[in-house]
């Protein structure tokens, strides 16, 4: 592992924060999240999805000032924190998820099925 | 090489699809979404978190098999990718997101600061 | 005609595009949803709730045009029927959902203790 | 308005939480969302949906017990109830979601649109 390699490092607390490894609910946000079981990381996927999006939106609308931006960021930190402890509870480690992105990156043919699949349906709807 | 390496050569893929350097709609997926504005890549953030958090609840009720893991690796690199288009199109880079990930692990206080507050409300759920 | 008895003639009709009911995938969008499974309409409601929540966000910056009006109508309206088709794939009737939302109005003190939740958690935040 | 319009009954509640109308954020739930603005029910309406979509999919592996499938009425209140906050936010009346949903159901050739955008995602997947 690189040393500057954020998420792997962020998992590796995670995982300290399960019970099998001493993490304690009264004391640590994450051991707590895992102790309450996963609906209660899975909906907070959903709620930090929908706030990095209405900070988009603001941006948008109101330009991409710095107070924004940086809304932004963290809208987005709490969204891939939040992936990085439900990946924690099911045994997936951010390495695989980067793995998946490099392969689809390489996979020459993989963009473009995606843009096929997007133009039949734009063609689908303007008929 | 380092998540952060990986996501940062993603992003400048992603860059290289905005038509001011020469995306093309119609080769691209990427430059698609970007060319379509907007609303396109944002509601694929919580169209992705939706179908992370169903491929999650199937390993709750199935168990960790391998497809089913696979699956979850799968989703969430969907809702990172389109996370990244989202980033590029406001101009927020990986990195950035990296150090607000860093910093929050960084700083004493602010996970008990999450703590205290989900004590709170869990403790007012009960009352 | 009742808000209730709009939502109830939708659910019957719904109900009749069930492949028990004689429901043909290949003639009826919502045969065909139920046709894919569980999958394909719950994460629409993910989705639907996303774009409702954009096009409310255009308002909150643009102000209430008749046109950004008519976006949001069409956006809950597509997050209700969808809801619908759950509703109905899982056995659930609109009656049901009205009566626990009129279970609610008619007790009082749960708004009360919905208030006093919040309250901590903003007390929580605040400290 | 029919006597048992529920939908209407609880948007004229919500509408006698407004500020304007003497709602008051320290004794109401309602009063206090729309005293904190759009932000914090826009979340909710994201927040529930994810919620609606975990019961579902329980029901899905674990089947329609009485006690899943009143978490799952519970869930589909949730979060029509809180779209009933927005809908009122932005001036937008139960009865014309209503409409929208009849206008939908009475034009012939709608939901025939709806499918052959859906026949033509499904034939760009398989290609």
């Amino acid at each position: 592992m690189s040393s500057n390699d954020t998420l792997e490092r962020l998992a590796q607390i995670i995982e300290s924060r399960k019970a099998a490894h001493g993490g304690d609910p009264d004391k640590s946000y994450v051991a707590r999240l895992l102790h309450k079981g996963p609906d209660a990381f899975l909906k907070k996927i959903g709620e930090e999805a929908t706030e990095a999006v209405m900070a988009a939106k603001d941006i948008d609308h109101c330009g991409a000032t710095p107070e924004l931006k940086g809304k932004l960021v963290g809208e987005f930190a709490d969204l891939w924190f939040h992936s990085l402890v439900a990946m924690a509870h099911y045994g997936v480690t951010p390495a695989e998820v980067m793995a998946e992105l490099e392969r689809r990156e390489g996979t020459s043919g993989l963009e473009e099925k995606a843009l096929r699949k997007a133009q039949h349906r734009e063609a689908a709807e303007k008929s």
